[in-house]
């Protein structure tokens, strides 16, 4: 028999509740600080034989638009790095990856100001699992003298892992982020069967090591695997904040 | 120099934000619903030569209270069974334990009330690392036709994983858990090493597999490995629920 | 220019040195003696509604001949058991798993001879890779007061893995292994992307802790993940051996 | 009572086979051919502040001879690097560890000769549990155009697992070792907990990623983790070939 809003009685009595929404803040952890190390001079090795340049200083031809992967990439390129074009969103590889060995540089700028979250954030998300912010997001930021909260900083897996140490540079020097990233794996019935494991270097100290990612980063709520997916683009986020736009080069990938 | 509430200039930028308190609401899932299986019929296999007993149906000789260690467990024994005695408190072994696998049997009433989390509430705390509720909780509750969040149910793995399967049995019967339990482990300077993780049947069917538990339970908020330890005792829960109480009966553990 | 053999040169520089062949008993370590175990009584608790039954006490309707997949298995079923027919070869499942729970029992004559391996010698091959005896072998043996190498002794994984402890009981009564099996998973390339893994419970007592086998089971030699392969079926081992032959009864199992 | 060779009966009874002894080459496996990359220039980043610098160009202060630990290292420091000197053995770090990050630079030199094993042969003992060659060995050798077995090359956990690549530099020019390093951990009773663990980076290259090492190296046989052990000193080998030796430099390990 129909009861309420047409359900039958069982419907209705399968009605359940949802958990009440969360705030961001409830995922933000700030204790203990991460321990400072300064990092040695240099930007690591050049890019071997097998690897796929995503960007030699030229052009953004390996890159596209998220909002519209049929639209080029619309950030700038300029003498040889490409910079944030605030307004034009997110922009992802052509190419998608499943396990794979990842290079690339980013710089503050120097005349960067805001503090927190709001100083320089931007993400390299390890996996687009779809559009706007989706996937996991392996964070971007000005974490020099810039204390925020230990798992959104500079290297933090974000609102999941915090760096084992904070191997930052100053605004307008170059950071390094060498990244090991094994892509999760799920069974035939959509659950998972092995999660996402990522291995970090910052300026060429250990920051991840194998760690296992919960799920694809929420910024609000407990992340989980619900989303089964295969391969995925590489992509740069552009977060929008009211500062100076951070910028990118010398990247490279090689397929695992 | 002192600056406000008495503390020091560096103090003060120390005070960072603390993250707004969670309700329980936010750690409890109930979609999708968990698939029903009927078990078999038995308690499977009797203890082996190299368990030791931890109740063989004459009294609470291996238990004490959890509030006060040095105190006998104040369950009622009966009939080859022990009871939950509302008020007294937990209780747990005399004996602590690191890898381990353990039997336990235990009942709920035929006469039992209520619904949700308030019908046939206990638990079975694979490590007690502190007084109270502290610990590892695999979930004892009435899950038959009594439908919670699926993280909440008989063989849950408390506010973080649900069981495989629901395969419970009626009140009045007799329930079986056999349980594989691998403690977490630190390093020297007290972060985690590896998490602890466990294998579940319940009445012969496989519910949790090498399950990585996230931390100890928290019934509040999200769960982590902040305190290093060791053995620890098994421990029984006296959740205090306005209905009839549990049973347990015939449980042994081998060191693993 | 073809040199020798009909090779070019480069070819020719091609031809490696292969590994000499090993004898069986490099891979036969008796040393520790596994720790004998008396288990308790009972077969385990009754297959659950969600399982698929694979011997039911009647006839062998989900088996096949491994010879010829399209010919019945050929062993003999009497009084609610089957049998080993010796010379009619190795028997496997119509159906073929991925990852699973698997409930077994078997049987060693009580009037069985011979030792060593050579008594009541069969085997559980958890995924049949192939025909003949290839795949992942949990051992069947009479390993009642007969030592033989401990990677070889029932319930270890052969040739890998010796049991945590020997939990046998005597020739004539039966013998039940709980199994749960998570099979390999490959890349792409066919490289090996997990291990198989595998818990035990030999007649209730925990013999395997989520063993990562090593590779498909070797008679001769070091075993190694070379295959790729998805689903096989269970196989059962005729081992030929010029003494009683084992029986099983009551196998059924759950697809994870 | 007493019966041949003197030994009671139960004692005569517990002689058990030994497997019989196996031959180097069986563990050596040159097939398939590992894919070979050319690195890109660099010697990656300099040494970040939390490192312990093992070796600064100017001494072996941090070393001592493994045969007589109360002696110095007896290699040839000269212009900034040092030299292994055929016969005096393998070094050692005085400081003992258990997880870390090491950076290690090394040298075939240009005028090397022989072939396969006799070619620039060292290593890397990434924990050194005993005296002699005993440990884990992170295989050096010239690995440029020399083909060996797969499982012996640069880059190899020595006789068990090949490197994934092949990024080998010309001799006379450095190579760059990588390491992160998870040691072995063991139960009480000095049984394995969870194996030692692996990432290597040759030139920049990902080569070793979060390998399971199978235990200490065996130059003959299979390897296991019969020994317990906690930390153990970085250990580099003269191999006492009669070829040019290898020279070593800009060594630095970060405690994790």
């Amino acid at each position: 028999m129909l009861g309420v809003f047409g359900l039958t009685q069982a419907q209705a009595q399968q009605t359940v509740p949802t958990p009440p929404k969360m705030v961001p803040e409830m995922t933000e952890f700030w204790e203990p600080e991460v321990k400072v190390v300064t990092p040695g001079a240099g930007t690591g090795i050049a890019a071997p034989s097998d690897a796929i340049i995503l960007f030699d200083g030229k052009d953004l031809s390996q890159w596209v638009s998220v909002k519209d992967p049929s639209a080029p990439a619309g950030w700038t390129v300029n003498k040889g790095v490409f910079t944030v074009k605030k307004g034009t969103g997110n922009i992802q590889t052509k190419q998608s990856f499943l396990d794979y060995q990842l290079h690339i540089e980013w710089q503050i700028p120097a005349n960067i100001t805001g503090k927190s979250q709001g100083r320089g954030n931007s993400g390299v998300f390890l996996s687009s699992i779809g559009g706007g912010d989706a996937g996991y997001e392996l964070q971007v930021l000005d974490s020099y003298n810039n204390r925020t909260y230990a798992n959104g900083q500079a290297g933090s897996i974000y609102k999941q892992f915090r760096p084992l140490v904070n191997s930052m540079r100053k605004p307008g020097e170059w950071n390094v982020y060498d990244v090991v990233f094994t892509a999760p794996r799920f069974k035939e019935d959509g659950t998972l069967f092995s999660p996402a494991r990522v291995t970090v270097f910052h300026n060429g100290v250990l920051i991840q090591n194998n760690t296992q990612i919960k799920g694809p980063t929420q910024y609000i709520g407990i992340p989980d695997y619900n989303q089964p997916h295969g391969k995925g683009p590489i992509k740069l986020q552009d977060h929008g904040d009211p500062s100076e736009p951070i910028s990118f080069r010398n990247i490279w990938i090689r397929e695992l």
